[in-house]
């Protein structure tokens, strides 16, 4: 067991984590991030396509109004572009296939005219959430009470409405409306700017990606700290004593006046605390739970799609793969198209042998872009809720009634223990970032509760 | 570290892992139980008054139907005495206090019809759903992505209705109908018999008491294995290799051919496996959340109250105590009164420092029983939500969308681990019958897989 003295330490090296630690760091302290992976970047994660380019396992978008992902990118030398989104876009319903220009598939009259007149109340309802303090609402009880659900049951009448914001709904927690509350929903709606922003490419949440992939973010971030993180090294234990925390991993402890434990409040559950934590934060955290998320991708000599006019986005009522997109890499040297397994539909192929969901995914691949979408190349895929120090993804959200009632403990410290992960964020919670506010936040926390600077007693790690 | 070779090693001495280790002891097998705490009982907890008796911080009650509880009551040497269930009882609505003799507070009549029906209506879908297979129901999705709550707002429209069908949710599953989807309540009410068999005392799941308290229930079971049994050690992690299970507490080590993890699903996802658990048995376990419940009494020279006439139960729609039950001693040598903290009562006051609480409880108990209500000898109480090898209480239930979606992962064994604890049983999940009946379903599926007796390898403890 080895031993290191430090004055703070993190726990886990997601751009979260990373994100306290730069800051920290730049502000002169000593600190310590341990990993529970022998990598970093948590739940982004790049993937070498044999020499023809980088795609992205797990998060990769990032958003106009993401600033402070777009500031690390400059800081960090790394470079974005555009999210491939030109074209015809297809959506199929029930086995019929339709390709269209617009922003919407053209549904009928009447499920369009519904949608804009739900999405209008779902976004003066969000206006009035507070986005960093959701239970604050006026109606948070009633609103956290409400499964989405229940509230598309009695606004949205026609089966295709409703199948827009059931796909909604998954595209943006990988989860059903029967799992997340109408609190809930708003408060992530607001917090990210409003539906359009989160479903938007060119404009939106999805306009852009990270030359290289956006795994990149993490491992240059951390490259700046390089001798400050420790791989391979799941923490286990948190205790604190006086004014010393004392966090045990796998191999090694770092002692420290203070921890920020950035991870997803029901994986930081898991460690054991001594003394235990507060009944309500525990209970909060047993109510934050993650999505169901499995990234599919298919390899291509080239982006055969686009010459057809097509995006290679497209919207699948049918399912298993509901949702679409071309992540092919920068240069085109291969065409690549991701499927999203979301909610019900991760959990159900998650569980059968990798060949048969590549079959699934493959099938439904067919169906969309034709007989040639089913030979690909390669096949990339990863189903996050199979990932021990995951569980899931893209983020975790509080179950309904947990907001209302126990909301403030997300980020209430404990004591000398911080809480940091984009499911802290006061903003753009479940984005990269998220995670990159919800850290520097975490890190402020702790400069402004030691604001002395102690002579460093760090060693290397 | 203690190294301990045994055939089966259960997690947990509630009264699921005795029930397990008994079943499998009786069949020849050699076991080893690893308890946390220093005692055994889990979420069964007595404590003695000083000489007059004793009263429970935790579960307590036996119900007619509760055979299996019977049956240990009868092997293990015990016996009940039938709860106090004579005199009037009070209902309490915004100040106003009423006595009354019957099942029901006088309710407007208006209510009381609502409160029927809708009992009628629940009642009835309940027995459509499968007791021990929810997800099996005809409407599982729907109903699971239906709160209590939202059922309520549609089908009870008067205040009163709704606070009585709030009172039952709390009294039930320490949660308010905001956080309990429509399937997980009917399923209990399936699974337990119906909501009368549920509320009442005479007759229903309150009917009796153990004399001596119902920890003896776990502590006599224990006895009749008392060398398989090792206390103070906290499981951390279990490791599945080939065709033997490591399971490492703190300062020990058993090595098994199975194991049973007889904790509540929320506490069993924070151990460590390896290999890591499937991805859809983690994600019920994250969205199998325990309720939030402190139970409080106050302890008197005599039960005062029942000279008034007075049964010492009441129910109150103020708060913050909602149920009150007499819980003297069965010699009467003292009086107790008890008062629930259920569900956001429970997370509201268990913040507190145990003075205001203190002083809170006893405000309640004034306003229901008179001023001498406000002058116990002695007071007692056990917030569950900060118990670490609890973390809530009475039991776990699965949050809304999580029955219907994953609920056959709730005690679906991994390999060579095999799942107890009352909110996997197949009747009574909840209640210590429950607990029972799910430890001896887990011990029968550990011997049907290992149907020879092999040799014993197990050392004492």
């Amino acid at each position: 067991m080895e031993r290191i003295d430090t004055q703070i330490v993190v726990v886990g090296a997601g751009l979260a984590g990373l994100a306290a630690a730069r800051e920290l760091t730049a502000a002169g302290r000593e600190v310590v991030v341990l990993e529970a992976r022998d990598r970093v970047g948590g739940r982004l994660l790049n993937h070498d396509l044999d020499g023809v380019g980088v795609v992205e396992l797990g998060g990769q978008w990032v958003g106009p109004t993401h600033t402070r992902v777009h500031a690390w990118i400059r800081e960090l030398g790394l470079a974005t572009f555009p999210t491939h989104d030109t074209g015809d876009a297809l959506f199929e319903d029930r086995g019929v296939l339709r390709r269209y220009g617009g922003a919407l598939p053209r549904l009928s009259p009447v499920a369009l005219a519904e949608v804009a007149v739900a999405q209008l109340r779902l976004e003066r309802m969000a206006r009035r959430v507070p986005a960093a303090t959701p239970w604050e609402a006026p109606h948070a009880s009633v609103w956290d009470g409400t499964t989405l659900a229940s509230w598309l049951r009695r606004n949205v009448r026609t089966r295709l409405g409703r199948a827009f914001f059931e796909l909604v709904c998954e595209g943006l927690f990988c989860a059903q409306p029967q799992e997340i509350s109408l609190l809930q929903f708003l408060a992530a709606v607001r917090a990210s700017g409003g539906l359009e922003a989160m479903l938007e490419t060119e404009g939106g949440a999805q306009q852009d990606r990270v030359v290289g992939g956006s795994q990149l973010l993490a491992i240059r971030a951390a490259d700046t700290i390089a001798d400050r993180v420790r791989l391979g090294a799941p923490v286990r234990a948190v205790a604190v004593s006086g004014d010393r925390v004392l966090v045990r991993a796998d191999g090694v402890e770092a002692r420290a006046r203070r921890v920020i434990v950035a991870l997803p409040p029901t994986l930081a559950a898991r460690l054991a605390y001594a003394p235990a934590l507060p009944g309500g934060r525990d209970q909060l955290a047993q109510r934050s739970v993650m999505g169901a998320v499995a990234k599919c991708m298919a390899v291509y000599e080239t982006p055969f799609w686009r010459a057809d006019g097509l995006s290679g986005q497209a919207t699948c009522t049918t399912g298993p793969v509901r949702i679409v997109f071309d992540n092919s890499p920068r240069d085109g040297a291969a065409g690549v198209l991701l499927g999203f397994l979301e909610g019900d539909a991760a959990r159900r192929l998650g569980a059968l042998a990798p060949d048969e969901r590549r079959a699934l995914v493959l099938e439904a691949f067919v169906r969309l872009f034709g007989a040639r979408a089913g030979r690909p190349l390669d096949y990339v895929e990863r189903v996050w809720a199979e990932e021990e120090f995951s569980r899931g993804g893209y983020a975790g959200f509080c179950v309904p009634g947990a907001l209302a009632s126990l909301g403030p403990h997300l980020r209430r410290p404990c004591g000398r223990i911080h809480w940091a992960g984009t499911e802290t964020a006061e903003a753009f919670g479940g984005y990269m970032e998220g995670a990159v506010l919800s850290g520097e936040r975490a890190a402020r926390e702790v400069l402004a509760a030691e604001p002395a600077a102690p002579v460093p007693a760090a060693q290397g790690v």
